[in-house]
């Protein structure tokens, strides 16, 4: 990998770094060459080294000499100029307000500012929206997506693993009109980091280990940020079945989408025979051309080829018995799924090349 | 459980017995209270005893005395009343004919009798059936589908996993016409011992462990008898969109199917606050009831809760927003979705109780 | 299995079943022939069915009709004649005491009462032991070693998987002096259902699989019972080397020992060359010599072999270049190492056929 | 990480680059900032782009250009530098010989050339030593022990993950005389990565998942290599009581050593309550340094610290009870258990940093 420090690097800051999320963001960030790991904070952990808390970054210098410190946002903001928000929903709101007027960039990567609406926000997560103020200004950090709106934002809401399963491969055929924006069925499966690391009874090893279960059926959280933005690329209201479900692997995410073609299937959308992704910008040098490119000879998308990796594996397949096309996808949930993509989207931000960090 | 032994036992034996349904077979079979395990083959095995090959089994008097025999169909008919066939499909019909003619009841697990149609047969298997004249002959064994006419079978073909755990919610909801018959949309999960006892890179612990995986998209072998099976309780064709994955547990399938309400759903289905099943025969004392009992509480089907058992662990919801009704299932994939199930067909055919050694 | 219900079951409770070794004591019990569970007992599930906590007995009709009730001696002592304990250390002697004094008789499964000396109780424990007057009633439940003190006993302190596991097979070697009793090191590897269904960080999902660790290095609290128990037998004090650790399976417990030999090697204990266990007793029809049945073949004892068992798998080898004994075995940590050995005293203490409810 | 590409890149080759430790072989290769992947070869893959046989390198621009070639030693002289072998034991020599005559530096991973004696070989491994008269010439890989040996090497056996998971803790015990040399006990635990990408129904996921085993007991073939080294390390014969283990992850190593302390304990080794590692050479700016980095706070080294990373974690503690030094350890097992050590090998031919492509 070619360093291309040309400058000082940027610093950036944690909040709330002993999660999966957070540990995960530790790790990109300490070998991000244009980066550099100015905090990480967590009530828990203050005090600690970095090195402490995760030994698995033993032998990372900046990881032995960095402890995390309790979060405080007058201090984030003289330490950093970005800072990443990796915690719950609803806290990540309140530092998101100081830090912003303090003049840093905040990437949060909770759920608290992916809808465009307070209200809908209460219909999903039963609470008042902490800062509806700020839901105007906030960018959806897709960054196949919203690259250009990414480069000038302030505030980005980067999306999680079931959205980012979801609206990469379905939004492109959304706006290429290749499927009806009805009857799409969405089924995936998280592995259990995706639940967070939280001391609880479900998510113990003997629990989740030989064991498979749906769960949040038939209303979960992210169909709310889902449908809104499969709603603006097909033009109308969309509304799809999603049923996700855990699985006993640490890492990975795979998902099937099913949609109803239209007939006859026109665009630059995936014919019965086509080898070509539909994505209309596959020529560009970002990761959206890796993310989207298609599965080689018979093999279909498997968690294990994306572990650790900011790649969308994805591959289709049309029906001809049913004239339905079934996408398939795998991501790692904490990557591409979580923090490397918020990296993807910090990479925007500061004009670095968009897979600095992430190869 | 009281032994209901009032005769002899019946003799039983198991050709093939050395693959993961046939040992799962011996595991029942050995524990049967009414069956006596008189003669196992393996051609790799001959010469073995029981315990040896499969250590777990060393505690068990008989699985130390008994050994593995080459299959011989004349032999086996003079030791046993009924023959479990565990073998590849296309071999299991030429083991099959000799056994029924010597007067033996052939309960066969693999697909060989499974179809109606040497056609769809040869479509979906590439090659010719071996005995299409049987075909007119052999029920399908579903118990709780095909129950009177299993009693007075002399061939049964026993359905595995993927067709058990779509064919038992669904085919209730065709019959009652609570839902329509298109637009069926069913995903499943399978445990790894699903793929059998075979030496492929493809199954080995490092391929499997950390990845999911689709495969055999889209069309299936299995989807022939699904679909078949479907029609018949639609009284039309029924196509159905079907994705089987790979995941990396042992046992243990997880099924959801979607379905498209009626509106207005009429009948004994399920409506949105039914508590009850709507199986039409709950109140027999077999399986049925037990399989078609519905979840308590939140929860949703989980492999774990019926890992060892021949329960089909099942729930359904409603979704308001979309309009359709969404089955979860779970099951065993070696018990109710193999050898359990044909065990119950066995205590069918005898006249035993249906959950005799099941319990 | 013959049922030899010649009489009414025996009523039996189990206080503190929600754990796993509660859990697998209600697997067993419920299908026992020759026990009828009265009562079962959790300060936080009381109200609910045993088939609501536990999903997986909802096809037993007694699991849907037993409610989980607060635990109350008095109550317990008139519902049951043999009452279980599966608590924490420390909160089982509170149980024991007036359960005792009602007439029942108690099986106890922490470690209160298998230390002979409420002083190294103290040592290990951290705290006074709490009812120091019944050491000296309580009978070390490990049926092999002490089967005709269980049969009068009325307080049995059924030992766990690291004491089962070393005890078993080393404590025949120091009787017959077939090795000395110093320098014997034990390592040994524990499922992590081992650890109980606590909701720590630490035995989450993600933190389990895919690590192994050790722990409790290097005086794990198991010590002093182990150490007691091979100083009993060898007939002078032995000290052990002793190192746990936690590996990502459900269930299983493997170990190893190594013993220097005496050399020349004397009495009934394995030669190099020698097929047949040591122990002295296997000719009698009980667990034992089952327990003590050399592996065949080249096998060496694997944990899959015994899921599910109360057996434990057993195997040595002489290593000609060190002069050591290799001894290897395996069990499932809840069934030979918990709640299957409980049964097996309970059996005993009934007059039962060793392995009523265990085959 | 500062790329330090003051020249050219070296070019490099893998011979047999389709099993696990050729796999990881690729991944480290490709993101090497000094070494430039130049040919991989593989009889079954040959034609195949590295990209198509593991698809999670799809997104390296290189992986998608190299192609698998047959093996040639000719043609593979003209291309690399540096060859790396990791090829079975007994067909690496075959390789070795004519490349090492065409001028190539070659980094064994197999067992070929890492014994000093053809006849040791012969007893261990069954077969004659294919190149006897290369025993004398290479140099054993085990950068932390034998640096300057490499610097100046043509031939380097580089060692697997039991030797150095022993050797590296071990050595530095025997040579500073703080342990006895006699009585020295190896428990060894492999993740399955470890018995490589065969086809053999042991190393289903079905048989490994759930299943903890010992094998190879009691003489192993990396035995002969392991005393050869703790030999030379004593100067004196050193015989270990050594027994490894198979356990369900995919890599990961953990390894336990006991050793008998001299009384009194002398030299710079440790004491009980010496927090500093015992090598001698810790504030060398190298491996060494970060592999003997002694654990902190009271955590015992796990192998999901270490996984994916070059660093062998350490620990160790005196049991006043027995006497014993008790010396834990972890390591991944593609990565410091093989093909990281063989890039540290590499990085320390070429005279770059030793950690180069490593951190």
């Amino acid at each position: 990998m070619p360093a291309q420090a040309t400058g000082p690097k940027v610093p950036v800051a944690i909040v709330g770094a002993s999660g999966y999320s957070g540990e995960e963001l530790v790790r990109l960030l300490l070998n991000h060459p244009l980066a550099e790991l100015a905090a990480v904070t967590s009530r828990q952990q203050a005090g600690q080294t970095v090195a402490q808390v995760f030994p698995r970054f033993g032998s990372h210098p900046r990881a032995r000499a960095l402890r995390f410190s309790e979060p405080n946002a007058e201090l984030l903001a003289r330490q950093a100029r970005v800072v990443f928000l990796a915690l719950p929903h609803g806290v990540a709101a309140e530092y998101a307000v100081p830090l912003l007027k303090s003049g840093c960039q905040v990437i949060d990567l909770s759920a608290d500012f992916r809808l465009r609406s307070a209200a809908v926000y209460r219909d999903f997560y039963a609470h008042e929206h902490p800062a509806p103020e700020l839901l105007g200004t906030a960018v959806y950090g897709l960054p196949e997506v919203y690259r250009e709106a990414i480069r000038g934002a302030t505030l980005v809401a980067s999306p999680g693993c079931y959205p980012t399963s979801i609206l990469l491969p379905v939004i492109p055929l959304l706006r290429a009109r290749v499927v009806r924006p009805t009857g799409i069925i969405a089924n995936a499966l998280s592995g259990v980091s995706g639940a967070g690391r939280k001391a609880e009874l479900d998510y113990l090893f003997v629990e989740c280990n030989e064991s498979v279960r749906p769960y949040g059926v038939p209303r979960h959280r992210h169909l709310s940020e889902i449908e809104q933005e499969l709603s603006v690329a097909a033009g109308e209201p969309v509304t799809i079945q999603f049923t996700p479900h855990l699985i006993p692997v640490n890492r990975g995410f795979s998902r099937r989408s099913i949609s109803n073609r239209r007939v006859p299937s026109r665009g630059p959308g995936p014919g019965r025979r086509s080898r070509k992704p539909w994505a209309p910008r596959t020529d560009r040098p970002t990761l959206q051309s890796r993310s989207c490119d298609c599965s080689r000879g018979k093999a279909l998308p498997d968690t294990k080829n994306v572990v650790g990796t900011n790649v969308l594996e994805l591959a289709w397949r049309v029906d001809p018995r049913t004239g339905r096309l079934v996408v398939m996808s795998a991501e790692d949930n904490l990557v591409k799924g979580a923090s490397g993509q918020a990296i993807q989207t910090f990479n925007i931000l500061c004009g670095f090349p968009e897979t600095a960090g992430l190869l």
